[in-house]
């Protein structure tokens, strides 16, 4: 059994915010618990961009009550005039006595100025209560904010020997369907999903959220150096969700006007003959953009984990052996001359989904 | 807290067998532990093969006091006259009330001889306490007692995606201290361990058992179809234990007399060009080795594997991506086409060892 404490309160406010990931853009996900005389009297949590912030709802739930209160809050309140008036006032004109907050904001231009404001008001602050996994649930938000670049999961589904099809290029199927429910969780949470024109031959897939209760689908986006994807691909013609290409000026003009025409956005990232993954990224972070899962094949894997373009890790494997020299792997790139410059992932997880297992980390270079 | 029943006393025998695996060769472990009064007043295991069993020792322990007392044992107490006097009569003879067995001895031949005596001579006999556990422990007894071959664990550390080299051929380190302490524990347990020549060539390794604690090293089994093996290679040269090399008719009989005057045996199995695994395998088996640990590369890996002779794969795994296409993978064979044909690997066990995941199965084969 759980006791009674600041973290009982903040996991609650941090429950409240994981279960908004996915449905706030560009913002964080924050969580709101709002307590007074061993009760709880005001929740909240940031549901959408441009809509109020966590610790607004909780207090208008509390009403006249929240005087005299203990609010939580998963991330620092802000302290800034943006689409709402800053929660630090709002904090402050409640008269609210305590406020206990998991993390700081992350943006190092405005960090500390909410817990600043509240402190000079008399408020008592306490910072960093569950600080790790607030930050940890924010994650993809803070590498966005801090960098302007996506956060990047990449996902594979393999057998034990790391294939991702057999040599035939046969993989119906690898994983199992809770596997595959996890993944379509992992696609609600992101921003957008990105394969390359390759699966999209292949597989024509439609890279859309599919769960047991409705989901949010994320922006398709499709790698494709020249433009080979076919005009009758489901992610060009099944209006279901934006479809921005990212291609090279070795594309032709004509087709990028074409697609563009069919309400394509088409990204243009280097001179080929490959797409600059890079600014690519880069490009798609100015278009808002703040998280990607990569659901590509073995050489885009290999290609942005190359270029330590990844922040995330996540290896479904079922329990085969395939074989087959030539059979696609998970990571297809040049790989490194010696082991001890292999990338490592850190604080690795690994989990038994069924007969699958789940293994998931971050590679070092975010350290 | 563990309740006190027949399980209980039964898993304190698996426990005392399970630590003997190893030491008794081609023999099964066995455990025995009798309770009189709710007291243990004897306790046994079979340690060597050629010394009593383990109802002997526990009977010894146990004097005249095992009259009227329960004894548990986790293999049926057998009926035959063997190198020692059947355990069956001795239990009879003790006065014996209650005998709980894990369970029948894997040989159909025999199974339920011993119970049968003990039964009709009014001794109250309980069957399959914790059986599954009692036939998982014998699983390579079992094997070798019901086919005449030897129990065949792959084992291999690899990274994430399937390499257990880079480009070039470095290795060092991809499995961290504690799992190669595991791995030292396997051998241990195996009667044989088998390499490819490369593998002698490459590394020059001893194949012996190093533990915090003394260890029984395994035969050493090099497959070599042609000989190359170098006269100044450890296997050959230490003296550390036997060392046995699988070869074909493609190599020279000079080089096979030179081999046997060291005192090296050498089986010759398969015209080649390369060694006949199944029928090496059997060899082996005639030869008492009951049970074969494979830490070759992944040609070999994957020839046993295509060949359907594995009975356990245990995959260690380091928290890294090497890439490199021509980097040396796990199993290294023709492969299937459809992935619906690979091998499925059953009763899945995942553990994370530090920073290092171990997966093991059963190929579905065996079922």
């Amino acid at each position: 059994m759980e006791i009674i404490n600041d973290e009982y309160y903040m996991r609650l406010a941090l429950d409240m915010a994981g279960r908004s990931q996915g449905q706030t853009g560009i913002n964080p996900v924050v969580g709101s618990v709002i307590v007074k005389d061993g009760a709880v009297i005001g929740l909240g949590s940031h549901l959408k961009r441009g809509t109020p912030h966590a610790e607004v709802h909780a207090l208008n739930m509390a009403g006249e009550a929240a005087e005299g209160s203990t609010v939580y809050v998963t991330l620092e309140p802000c302290s800034h005039h943006g689409a709402t008036p800053p929660c630090s006032e709002g904090l402050v004109k409640a008269g609210v006595s305590r406020v206990v907050v998991a993390c700081e904001d992350p943006n190092p231009q405005v960090a500390g100025k909410g817990i600043e404001l509240l402190r000079r008001n008399g408020i008592e602050v306490e910072v960093g209560v569950l600080r790790n996994e607030a930050i940890k649930l924010n994650r993809k938000f803070i590498k966005f904010i801090t960098t302007g670049m996506p956060y990047v999961t990449i996902k594979t589904a393999s057998t034990l020997d790391g294939k991702i099809a057999s040599k035939s290029g046969d993989s119906k199927w690898i994983s199992n369907d809770a596997s595959r429910e996890r993944v379509h969780t992992m696609r609600h949470r992101h921003h957008g999903i990105m394969v390359g024109v390759d699966t999209v031959i292949a597989d024509d897939p439609s890279l859309t959220t599919r769960l047991s209760v409705p989901g949010i689908s994320p922006a398709r986006i499709i790698v494709d150096s020249t433009l080979r994807i076919p005009d009758e691909a489901k992610v060009l013609s099944d209006n279901a969700v934006q479809t921005i290409v990212l291609t090279t000026e070795k594309a032709s003009e004509a087709r990028r006007a074409q697609l563009t025409e069919r309400g394509i956005q088409v990204i243009v990232s280097g001179k080929g003959p490959r797409v600059d993954l890079q600014s690519g990224l880069r490009r798609l972070g100015e278009h808002g953009i703040s998280s990607l899962l990569v659901e590509g094949g073995g050489r885009l894997n290999g290609s942005l984990l190359n270029g330590k373009l990844v922040d995330e890790v996540v290896l479904f494997m079922a329990p085969k052996i395939i074989g087959g020299l030539n059979a696609p792997g998970t990571f297809v790139f040049d790989g490194f001359e010696l082991m001890k410059d292999a990338v490592v992932l850190n604080d690795l997880t690994v989990e038994q989904i069924g007969d699958n297992v789940c293994i998931s980390g971050y590679p070092a270079w975010n350290e």
